[in-house]
């Protein structure tokens, strides 16, 4: 089984600014509409597991959600209150009751979900702080936020990864993957 | 003139941890010493500005000075209380007295110092607050920290930067080059 972490942070370590505001992730013009393998990547997990924050904060982008809902696989959202599924999502966002990030792997396991895509900040944080992520795909935008939501936070102990590869994309930014040296 | 941070941080964006250690650099053997381009770096600046945590760090590694002072330029100490220079340092070594970064690079400028290697957590920050580091070679060391010295601080308002080039060094750290978008 493995947890993986796909996301950009500025160059000091903001997944949201100070105003939650994610614009300055498309602060790179981008006119071809690169999407720097993010398909490909999806098409490899079996799942995504995020807050209910990041649910409502992609929600939130007012998508066409019949034709524009960005993930092919089940989309677990973990919430202690109801979580609103759309009509057009019933098949593909599931609530989940709020355990340890183990107890949610076990249990997606028995699902069959192997491969699990770990999205938004408090969740990720919770996956890090049980030593539960295996992979971190990192594309750092070259921007200094000066505040905002963190990506990491506080550890019990320090975690050593490896470097599986990195990419320049457009010329500006930096794709990182690093996988958990155990 | 420019200011020029060259540092290494952790992937949580530390400079040091917990315990102020930064033994967690040198994670990633490098057999040959290889410097990563660090005296070539050191031969097209001016000057270093650093703090003095940062010089007593320095001289807590307990160099040979005469033979392993590692910088062939004048470093210049900010701080407020007297200096401890080692007569081994003389002429290499000056304090400075505490003003305004915009205050010290004119005050260096005049003494023909145009190219200012910026070191140090709070002087680095200082540099920033005042939107005054033109670049930044950062060297991502492949470890989570979960604690320490930040390299980055708050900001009033965001700062854009550009890639110069980015470098796998040694198939594990990942050093970054960027340049002040103004």
């Amino acid at each position: 089984m493995s947890n993986i972490v796909y996301i950009a942070t500025s160059l000091d370590g903001y997944i949201a600014d100070k105003d939650g505001g994610v614009d300055w992730l498309h602060s790179i013009p981008n006119p071809e509409g690169n999407d720097f393998g993010f398909a490909e990547f999806l098409a490899g997990i079996d799942a995504l597991v995020m807050g209910r924050n990041t649910y409502e904060a992609i929600l939130a982008f007012d998508l066409d959600l019949e034709r524009q809902w960005p993930y092919p696989k089940p989309v677990y959202v973990v919430s202690t209150s109801a979580v609103g599924v759309p009509s057009a999502l019933e098949g593909k966002v599931f609530p989940l009751q709020p355990g340890s990030p183990g107890a949610l792997v076990s249990q997606l396991a028995e699902q069959g979900h192997q491969r699990l895509y770990i999205d938004g900040g408090k969740t990720i944080q919770g996956f890090m702080e049980e030593g539960l992520v295996d992979e971190m795909i990192i594309t750092q935008i070259p921007i200094v936020l000066g505040g905002g939501m963190p990506l990491f936070g506080e550890l019990a102990e320090p975690q050593a990864f490896e470097l599986v590869s990195s990419e320049v994309l457009l010329g500006a930014m930096v794709k990182n993957h690093y996988r958990r040296r155990r």
